[in-house]
């Protein structure tokens, strides 16, 4: 079998294509990670050791591209996946938070019955920028019950100040690679 | 290392919910299947099992609960993820098509330096139904050059055609369980 690709060759997958989704933004594109066959794989794989390490009881992503990792992240350790999804996808009953975003608000939402007391739970995720979506994510599974503990990115954008304030909430963040002052 | 759950024990894990998201419509609802250890495992195995039988150079899955068992799928088989997503999503250039629902129209767009000509793509979705986004996926995967012979839900509801309208299409369906009648 082939060794799996360094999280450093991984980030010469990631694709950047400036102005989007608005100008000044460098926007960092795992399609062409995903869609190349070692850098699927090789993601997952470093993402599935950090979570073994972490000794997770089950994945928690976030809609959508959450579920491209934290689904195949799940399998590889044989746990099961809890979709952290946007507003009226699941069926009732859910357990749901609002937050903030740069304008407006979001909310996410859980089947609490997918988590059992005190499971650990952890989060992955394809990009952590402000950590606003991850810190509600933590928050929402914790009100289910969950322990959560750990969190895993492919990308860390370190000058948005996410993987810090995540770790301020008690979660230790892990990120395979990291686009600063780029 | 324990066998893994057969199709019949899987659709024994997947929950109905009445009346969502209208009255009088049964919700198959796979949280509960994804949640649990062994059926998130069980049914990327099924899945895999036949991507491989269909030669598959790369899997597409689409969004949202497509990304779930399609890119799981494809790190089994090592290949690569093609995400078919909702509009502005991807950053440009994309090719979209646009499909008729029930009530209105919605779109699709894939990333066209995504799929090699004529690389055989096989689409993974959680749930077949009437198949109007299975099949403009397909179309879609078509003019971006992918070879598109086999598609594989984890659920078919075969009272609404869905399965018989993509063979139509020249594409063999593949689902691991059935609700008829139900």
């Amino acid at each position: 079998m082939t060794p799996h690709l360094s999280p450093e060759e991984l980030k010469g997958l990631v694709r950047t294509v400036p102005d989007f989704p608005h100008p000044g933004i460098q926007f960092r594109d795992i399609t062409t990670l995903i869609g190349h066959h070692q850098g699927m794989a090789a993601s997952v794989h470093h993402l599935a050791a950090a979570a073994r390490d972490a000794g997770a009881d089950k994945i928690a992503g976030m809609e959508a591209r959450g579920f491209i990792f934290g689904a195949a992240v799940a399998v590889q350790l044989g746990v099961g996946f809890v979709p952290v999804r946007k507003p009226g996808k699941l069926p009732i009953p859910t357990i749901g938070i609002d937050y903030a975003l740069e304008y407006g608000t979001d909310r996410l939402e859980v089947d609490p019955g997918a988590i059992g007391a005190g499971e650990n739970v952890v989060i992955v995720d394809d990009l952590i920028a402000t950590g606003g979506t991850a810190l509600a994510s933590a928050e929402l599974l914790r009100r289910a019950g969950a322990a959560v503990t750990h969190a895993l990115f492919v990308i860390d954008l370190p000058d948005l100040g996410g993987a810090d304030r995540l770790r301020q909430a008690g979660i230790a963040v892990t990120s395979l690679m990291a686009f600063e002052g780029e």
